[in-house]
C-alpha cells in the first residue's frame, strides 16, 4: 500500500534513490516461457539513459541491469524475476549545499513533511531516476506484447510552443529513433532541438507532450468499471514524474463537439470483422479495447531543476535563494519517450493476462 | 482483479447493472465511531439521480439507499457496510430493438466480445448508473473527511464551446448548486443551460469539463511513486463513463512554459508555515500534498445515445440503424458533479488512512 | 485491509452481522457463461442453514439468497455478482441483559477493544451467522469447479474424543449426508449424536473435527512461495469462526517419520501419466497440486457459549456471572461441512483462475 | 497474484533460486524512522545459515545482507528497502544427474507440470533457501516490534517421536539458543541431538515441531473476518517449506474438550486490567488478539533430500532411481526456529499497521 508496486498479475515492485547503491525491483507474474532479449532490454535502457545526447543530462550512467533470479537458460520461469542496476556516477555533494532547502516545485518539502526527514541527495526516490526500474520491467512487458503481435510506439509531439498537429496516422513512426528528440517529423524535430538548446543556454527548462499509440491489441481487454483500460493507462502515466494531464482518444477535445458529430459508426470491415469509420475512443470503449488503435497523449512540464537562482525558503521555514548545479535535462521529453511506453507496456501486458480469466 | 473495487484501505466493491435487481456495494476499511448523516448521504444521491431538472434524463429512479450492515446506533462499526439501491423504473422493453445491435461509441461490441455476450439491457454494468454506488460510498467518505476539515466541491466548467476560465480562486463555489447546470458563474450558468436545450431538441448531446477543489488537506498525503495522489485522482476519474481526459494544476497548460515561469516558489507565510507563491503544482509535489488546494479538470465526451438515427452493424457483423429511444442526457454534466466529488473523496479518504502508517 | 474480503481473482467481499437488517457479498471475478443453479446454491445454504436437525441450533432462518447482479438470462456476465440474505428471526433481546458483559472466549472484548465499542446483538460481525455469505459465494464456486471435473466432499470426522480413524479411501463419502451429524461411517454417526444430545442436554457444547478431500484437481495448481496451495486453504480454514488447527496430508504426524518413510514414491501410472506409491503428501508438493486427492482435516472448538453459568467480567473490568440463553449449537459441526466445503472450493477456484497466466 | 509477495502494509516481494545469481527482497510499507541494527539483522540470517553446526547441512553460504535503499544514516526513509544476498557456494553439477528425474516429495514434478519446464539445480525457487529473505525483512518486522514492546520467542518442541510436553509457561525460553538444536530444555535438547545424529548417519531425515511465543502485543490486533490473526499466521507457517500442520492455543486438543471446560474465563485484573484464568484462545478471540501471550505449534515433515537410494520416474514417465548427494540437512528443525519467528513477525507487523486505522 506504500505505493511501490504497480500491476494486478505482473507486477513490478520497484525500489532505489538516485544516489543510493541500486535501484531495481522484483517483477512476479511473468508466465514462463518467454525468452528473454537482454540486448533489446539493455537498447531500451540505453534510450532511456543519461548523456545519450547534447539535449538530455550529462550525468554519465552505465544503467547496466543485472537480472538475479526467474531467467533459466534464457527463458523466464515463470518465478519472479529480481534485477538490479548499480547507480556509479552519483555524486551526493552536489546536492550538499542543499541540504536543508526545499527546492521549488519538488517533493523535499512534502517527503519531509510525510516521513519526518529525507535522503536530500537528488531527491532520492523521488528522482526520475527511478524510471530505470520501469523501463526493465517495461522492457520485458513489450517482449511479452510481441507475442501477441502488440506494438506501443511513442514520440515527442509538443516541446513548449511548438506542437506537431499532425494526426499519428499520417507520421512514420519509424523516424521517432533518427533524431535526438524523438519527434518522427523531421522538420519540427530541427525546432525543437534548436529550442531545447536555447533554453539549456538560459539554464531554463521546458516543457511538451508525448503521444503513444498501441497497435495490434485485440478487442476484449480491460476491466469495467474501476478498471478501465484508459484508467489503468492514465495512471501510469500520470505516475511518471512531471506529468501533469492525460487524455485519450479525442481527449480535451471531446468536450467541444456534438454525440452526432464524435461518436464512431460502426461498418462492415473486410472478412466479417467490424470496423469503425472513426476513432474518436480511441480504441476504448467502456473501458475495454475494440480491436482499434489506441492513442494518448501525456503532458509533461518543465523539469522543476533550473541553472538559475530562485527564491525558496529552508526546512526551518526561513527564506533563503537556492541555485541548480549539477547535470540536469533542460527538457525530459525525448528521454520520457521509452518511459511512456513502458508504462504503456505494463498496463496492456497486465490486462492481457486479466483478461484469460473473464470468460468460462 | 475484475475491476469492481476502488481503493485499498478505504475500498469500496460495488456491483448491479442498470436493468437488473438492484445496484449496491460493501465498503470496507471505513474506520469505526463515524457518525452516518443518512439525509446528508440521500441528498448526494439526489444531486446525481436522474430527472432531478429539464436539462438532464426524465427517466424517474427514487434512488433510495438502504443500509444492511456495519452501522450501529447511527456510528460506523468498523466492519464492513453493505448498502443497496433497488432499481425501479427499469424499461427494460425500450432496449429490446437494439438487442443485437451494436450502439456507436457504446460498450455493447467490447463487452461482447470480452464476455462472450452481453446484458444488452440499457448498457447492463457499463451503464452509468452504475455511479450510484459511487455516489453512496463517496458520501461516507465526505463524512469522514469531515473529520480532518477537508471539503470537495466540483463544478461545471464547460458545455461544448461555452467555457468558464475564471480560475476557481475568483469564484463563489457556494453558488455551484443554485442552478440546474451545477455552474458557479450564474451568466454562464444561463448560457449553458441554455446551449443544453438547444441540443436536447436537436436529439443530440454534448461534452463539457468539470472543474474540481479540494481544500483543506494536509501536506504529507500521498504514496510514492506509483501511487502519486494525482495518479489515483487521474484514475478515479478517468473510471467514470465518458471521461477522456484528466488534468491537474498547471495541467496540459504546462507544456509551454518554462521552468522559471512555472516553479512555485516557496516563502515564509504565517506562524512558522510554509506558503508558496503560486500553485501551479497543483497543491501536489511529488505525488505527495502540499497543503495548498488541490485542483483539477476532468474531460467528459458526449453521451453516445442520441435520439437521431445512426449506421452501425449489428453483432453478425451487418450493417443496420439504429435510433435511441427512452430517456437519456443531452448533457452529463451536471450530475457528474457529485460524481466527481465522490471519486476525489473515495482516493482522499484513502490516502489519508494510507499515511497513517509512514511514519513510525 | 480490513479484512472482509476473501480471494484474489475469484474474490469475496462480504458483509453483515447475525442481528442486522441482512448479510450478503459482492463476487467479483467469476468468468462469464457459467450457468447458476439455483436450486443447488439454496441447497447448500440447506446445508448451514440453522435448526436443520434436533442436535444442531433451533433458531429459525430461512436463508433465502436474491441474487441482484451479475447473472442474466440464468448465465453469469462476467460483472460482479450481487447477493443478499434478509436476516428473519432476530432476537436481539436475548442479548440485552448481556450488553455491557464480555461473553467468555467470544470476540465480545477484543472488537470492543479494537473498534471502540461493539455491536452486542449476538456478536454482530464475529458470529458465525457470518459464514452464509461464504457459502453461497462458496456454492457459485463449486459450480465453476463442476466444468473442471473438480468434486470437494467434507465430513465430521470427530467429535469430542469419538474419532472416526478410517483413511477417507475406505469411506463412502456419499453416505455423509444420510445423517444428520454428517459423519459417512453410520456406527460412529450414531454415537456423535447421542454424545451431542448429551452434550446438549448439560447445556454444554463439544469440539471436533471435520475432514476435506479435494479429487479431480489436476497437477500444477498452486503459487510458490507464499501463496502455497496448501497455505491459502489452511487461511481459509482458519478464518472460520472456532477453528484451532489444520493439517493436511500426513499432518502433525508427518513430524514422528523418517524421510525413507514418509517420502511418496513416483511410479509409472497407467497410459503415461505418473502415479504415486503414497500420499502423504495430500496431492501437494511445493504448494502445487500434484494431481492426487487433496485431504486435510480442520480442528474446531466446543462453540463458547454454553446454557451454563460462568464467571465473566463486564466493560468496566468488574467481575460479573453471564448464562447463555437464546438457541444455540451445542456443537458446530454438523453444520461446519458445508461450509468448510465452501471455503476450500473458493480458494481451489482462485487457484485455477490463477494458474491461467502460469505458462505462455 | 504469483505468489511472491506477502502481507498487505507491511509487504515483502521476494525473489530468488537456490543456485542462481541472488536471491533478496523489496520490503515495502515499513514505517520512516526506524533504527536499522545491521548486527541484529546478520546475526538473524546466522541463526538461519547453512552450517552453523554439525546437524545441519554442510553448505557453506556467507548469507551476507546488501541493503541497496530505503535506509537513509542508519533509519529507513519510509520509502521500499531493496535488499540481495548473493549465492556463494551454488554446486549446480551435484545436481546434473537429476536433471530429468523427479525427487519423490519434492516440488520438480509439480514446477515442472506448471511453467512447462524447470529449473534443476537444487529446487529452484522451490528451495528453501528462499526462506532467507524472509529472514531479512523479518528481523526489520521484529526491529519494528522492539518499538512496541513486542518479542517473538520460538523453539524446537519435538523432533521424531522425541516432544516436549513442558507448557512454554514453565521454560525458560532464554536456553533456546544455548544448544544448536534450539530446545530450551536442556536434556530433551540432548536426545534430540542424538537422534538427528544417528538420523544422519542412516543418510535418512526426520520431521519434528516448532512451538512459537508472541509476548507484549497489546489487544485489539487482527481484522474480521478472513484476515483473523491466527488466519494470517497459520498461512504464514503453512508458507515455510516442509510445513504441514498449523494449531495455536489449545489447537487440535481443544476437539476433545466441552465449552465448560475450554473457556477461558475473565476476571477481573491488576490496575482494572482484564486478566483470563486459562488462555485456551491462545491470545486471540474472534481473530483478533486479546493481550494474552499468544502461541501457537508448526509441524514439520522430514526433508525429503534423502542420503539413501529411493524409486521413482523420470520426467517421461519412466521408472528409474535416484540417490541424493550433496549437503542436505537430516532435520530442518534448528534451522526453521529463525524462519518461524521471522514470518510470524511479518504478520503481526502488518497487523500493527493495519490496526492504526481501524478506529477514528
Amino acid at each position: 500500500m506504500a505505493g511501490n508496486t504497480f500491476g494486478t498479475l505482473f507486477k513490478l515492485s520497484s525500489f532505489g534513490e538516485s544516489h543510493g547503491v541500486a535501484l531495481g525491483g522484483v517483477i512476479d507474474g511473468c508466465p514462463s516461457g518467454l525468452s528473454i532479449d537482454l540486448d533489446f532490454i539493455q537498447h531500451e535502457l540505453d534510450r532511456r539513459k543519461p548523456g545519450q545526447s547534447h539535449i538530455v543530462t550529462q550525468r554519465k550512467e552505465g544503467d547496466k541491469v543485472e537480472f538475479l533470479s526467474g531467467i533459466f537458460e534464457g527463458k523466464t520461469t515463470g518465478t519472479s524475476i529480481g534485477f538490479v542496476i548499480y547507480n556509479e556516477n552519483q555524486k551526493s555533494k552536489d546536492y550538499d549545499h542543499n541540504k536543508d532547502v526545499y527546492r521549488p516545485s519538488h517533493a523535499d518539502y512534502t517527503y519531509d513533511t510525510k516521513y519526518g526527514f529525507r535522503d536530500h541527495r537528488g531527491g532520492g526516490r523521488s528522482s526520475a531516476r527511478e524510471t530505470v526500474a520501469r523501463t526493465v520491467a517495461g522492457a520485458i512487458a513489450k517482449l511479452l506484447l510481441r507475442q501477441y503481435g502488440i506494438g506501443i510506439q511513442a514520440y515527442v509531439s509538443q516541446v513548449g510552443n511548438l506542437k506537431l498537429e499532425t494526426p499519428y496516422q499520417q507520421l512514420n513512426l519509424n523516424n521517432t529513433e533518427t533524431n535526438i528528440v524523438r519527434c518522427p517529423d523531421e522538420v519540427m524535430a530541427g525546432q525543437m532541438i534548436s529550442l531545447i538548446e536555447e533554453v539549456r543556454k538560459e539554464g531554463d527548462t521546458i516543457g511538451g507532450c508525448v503521444n503513444c499509440v498501441v497497435q495490434g491489441l485485440p478487442a476484449g481487454i480491460g476491466e469495467p468499471v474501476f478498471d478501465k483500460l484508459h484508467a489503468d493507462l492514465g495512471k501510469a502515466m500520470l505516475s511518471i514524474n512531471a506529468v501533469k494531464g492525460f487524455e485519450y482518444g479525442s481527449g480535451f477535445d471531446s468536450t467541444k463537439y456534438k454525440g452526432s458529430e464524435l461518436n464512431d459508426i460502426f461498418t462492415a470491415g473486410d472478412a466479417g470483422k467490424i470496423a469503425v469509420q472513426t476513432n474518436n475512443s480511441g480504441g476504448i470503449q467502456g473501458g475495454i479495447s475494440n480491436g482499434e488503435d489506441i492513442y494518448f497523449r501525456v503532458a509533461f512540464k518543465p523539469v522543476a531543476t533550473i541553472m538559475q537562482n530562485q527564491a525558496t525558503v529552508n526546512s526551518r521555514g526561513e527564506e533563503t535563494n537556492i541555485q541548480g548545479r549539477g547535470r540536469h535535462d533542460p527538457c525530459v521529453l525525448p528521454r520520457a519517450v521509452p518511459i511512456v511506453e513502458s508504462m504503456a507496456a505494463l498496463v496492456i501486458a497486465d490486462h492481457i493476462l486479466r483478461n484469460k480469466t473473464s470468460k468460462l
